[in-house]
């Protein structure tokens, strides 16, 4: 089969046959691996954990009560009626009069604000600027298509997730510039799913207290928001993404290219009422918060005691962690020999900083909110132990001097040549991160 | 703000800017005037009834019957066990070892299986050759992407969908040369929702059934399909469609491309059941064809009785009805004229043949499934008076000899300068209309 396709033309694409999509990095790797062996604390305790998978499995239960009680969001019923039909037929170009009224548009509303509320109600979303996506990913790549022609570039501060090889530049033609942040480089304008102090500050917030004194009035139209619900509730599987934008232009393009991917209209009728549920979306972002920091803390405080130190964070599912000193050499190889003794002899899938571009090598991108406590505590062990039979690891000294002063790493603004793009908190975090 | 932002550079990408995607198109021009003023029998008895919409209304009664009896699939259980944790995790990437037993999985097999029964079981369909995708206007897009370069042309044959011009070339680059077939020419080698004979022969089972003469032995890694469930089960708000390719780097690269269009797993897990109970597919599939002919049947007679003929088709959800003898000239311009008094005058959104490339004036597309009887009742009385008052329309006969022998002018074939690209029967039925 290979030899008679190597023989013949392979009348593809030149994007199909080549791997710009960034697929291969050593982050899906890693993935991959996790995958021929994955952990179970009874019938694989042997296996790999994962940590490079930034999703949020610590709040389900709240989800479930919530389903529990009202049955009519799932079973597609109002009361005694079924609205499978008026679903069935739904298709949400965002905005034709005939919908305005019904269910599914009211997601838009919810999710309006909902994404207020994250933001503490300091801003307003209007729910005519948003434009429904089958998850970030499919957000991303259409706001790309919007805003780039090919050849174009955005920078974007590194360390990013793999992914945006994929979904940023591979169809759509445009370039991505990194730009490099150190770890001594205490980038923080910005935050994810905030824990703790300093909370997140809205882009959007910033521009609102700005609107009496600024000259460049129309810098409301030249950012826009990606948002998804992946993270924040923990449903990747059911692709919900958006995009906010002020632009009109914007808007109207990206409503026509959100047919490629819309957001199933099953779906949008359960998170409606979900979302819609105000007493539930209070509690849950409360609750979920405090259980990301006390998992967040688990992560910390155990590596820590190890020796091994991370980045402060206030937000996101996972740590940037310093693992320098356990390299044979302060060079990226050495960052990839430690790496592969991570995944295949320790057992643990983390990212390497590289496969995020990170310009510093010996950094880690270590998941903590897609497992139990039990199974941290499994991967804290065995890390232990491999930090124990380490022969060249460096003093704890030198290893506060390299991982210097503990500072954000996470940059989630990125900015092309022309204008601000505003990226959502966490952006890497916020991804369908297959 | 129009002269702010025609002050301003606009920052967007010339893709953003431009109207390639063909959205200005009559064809939806029609469905935003019937949006306006949409035709209901009791609350607005005089509005617009919509008659440019392949959707298809005939069966829901059975999916509904389906769902009282199978709570578990709505409701995301198990028997006595929620599966929303699996579920809200889930993103199908399409073969990851260990999701490939899970019921997500199992909703590719169901639908390979499912293609085949509509194939009377002459074609088997490979699970792990289908790549899911939000539905078939996802589906079209990625299949572009993997096999076509910017510049590079597909063959189809008019009249087609005028989506495909947003679907296929707008953000692929690529170009769309059109086939012109003509109202005497009986085009039919593929055909749709097959409810009366001959049936649909699929390329699938051309192929197979000469493979063993044939020296162009790899032509089954050239032949694409693509399918979604939006018509057949009338389920277009649910974003279902996907890709089936035997070649492996067209299956490896639309999987990767999917992130950008996946189906939600809540959807996935519904359809996996609904699909998987045989004594439904079995009976659906008899009952909607039996329906379609009827509804098909019931416009077919109701235009012949005033005159108008419509082309000779054994499937689909709408007819190519000729008012060619209405019009005031027999040009494009006389056939948008005649168009804008349907719409505006006897209120009935039907398609104008130039909107889907067609070449020859005269020609309109009329759906019939996506009403009830009565309202198609509405709809044929509307006509026949406005015919009755048409003081320019030929005789029957100019209207018999106009119209040519009633054969086919559905071309769902298309093909690119390198290789056979097979679209799926009725392919332009099979899209999501917006």
């Amino acid at each position: 089969m290979v030899n008679k396709v190597a023989d013949e033309p392979q009348l593809l694409s030149k994007k199909a046959g080549c791997n710009t999509h960034g697929q291969d990095s050593s982050y899906f790797l890693g993935w991959e691996e996790y995958e021929k062996n994955p952990y179970h604390p009874t019938t694989n305790p042997g296996g790999i954990i994962q940590m490079g998978l930034a999703e949020n499995q610590l709040s389900f239960d709240l989800v479930e009560e919530w389903l529990e009680k009202n049955p009519d969001a799932l079973g597609l019923r109002r009361g005694a009626a079924s609205v499978f039909r008026e679903l069935a037929l739904f298709q949400d170009y965002h905005g034709l009069p005939a919908f305005k009224n019904t269910d599914a548009r009211d997601f838009a509303q919810a999710l309006a604000r909902f994404m207020s509320e994250q933001r503490d109600f300091r801003v307003a979303f209007d729910p005519s600027n948003i434009v429904l996506t089958a998850g970030a990913t499919s957000a991303n790549e259409a706001l790309m298509f919007c805003l780039a022609d090919q050849g174009d570039a955005f920078l974007i501060p590194t360390p990013y997730y793999p992914g945006f090889d994929r979904d940023l530049k591979w169809r759509t033609g445009a370039e991505i510039v990194p730009v490099h942040c150190t770890s001594a480089n205490g980038f923080r304008i910005y935050s994810g799913t905030a824990f703790s102090e300093p909370g997140f500050v809205s882009v959007l917030e910033v521009l609102a207290a700005r609107a009496p004194l600024a000259a460049d009035y129309t810098l409301d139209d030249r950012v826009h928001v990606v948002y998804s619900l992946s993270k924040d509730l923990g449903l990747p599987g059911f692709r919900v993404g958006a995009i906010y934008s002020s632009n009109p232009a914007v808007v109207s393009a990206a409503t026509k290219m959100s047919s490629f991917g819309l957001v199933s209209s099953q779906t949008q009728y359960l998170l409606a009422a979900l979302l819609g549920d105000k007493d539930f979306t209070r509690r849950y972002l409360a609750e979920n918060k405090r259980r990301i920091k006390e998992r967040h803390d688990q992560l910390v405080d155990g590596l820590k005691e190890i020796g091994i130190a991370c980045l402060e964070s206030n937000a996101g599912l996972f740590c940037w962690v310093n693992m320098s000193h356990l390299m044979h050499a302060r060079s990226f190889e050495g960052e990839m020999t430690l790496w592969k003794k991570v995944v295949f002899d320790v057992g643990l899938n983390i990212s390497p900083g590289s496969s995020c571009h990170c310009s510093e090598p010996g950094w880690f991108r270590v998941c903590f909110a897609n497992m139990s406590a039990k199974t941290l505590d499994v991967a804290m062990q065995r890390l232990r132990e491999f930090v124990q039979t380490c022969s060249f690891k460096a003093a704890p000294a030198a290893l506060r001097r390299a991982a210097g002063p503990a500072r954000s790493m996470s940059c989630p603004l990125a900015m092309n040549m022309k204008w601000a793009l505003r990226l959502t908190p966490g952006f890497a975090d916020r991804k369908a991160e297959r």
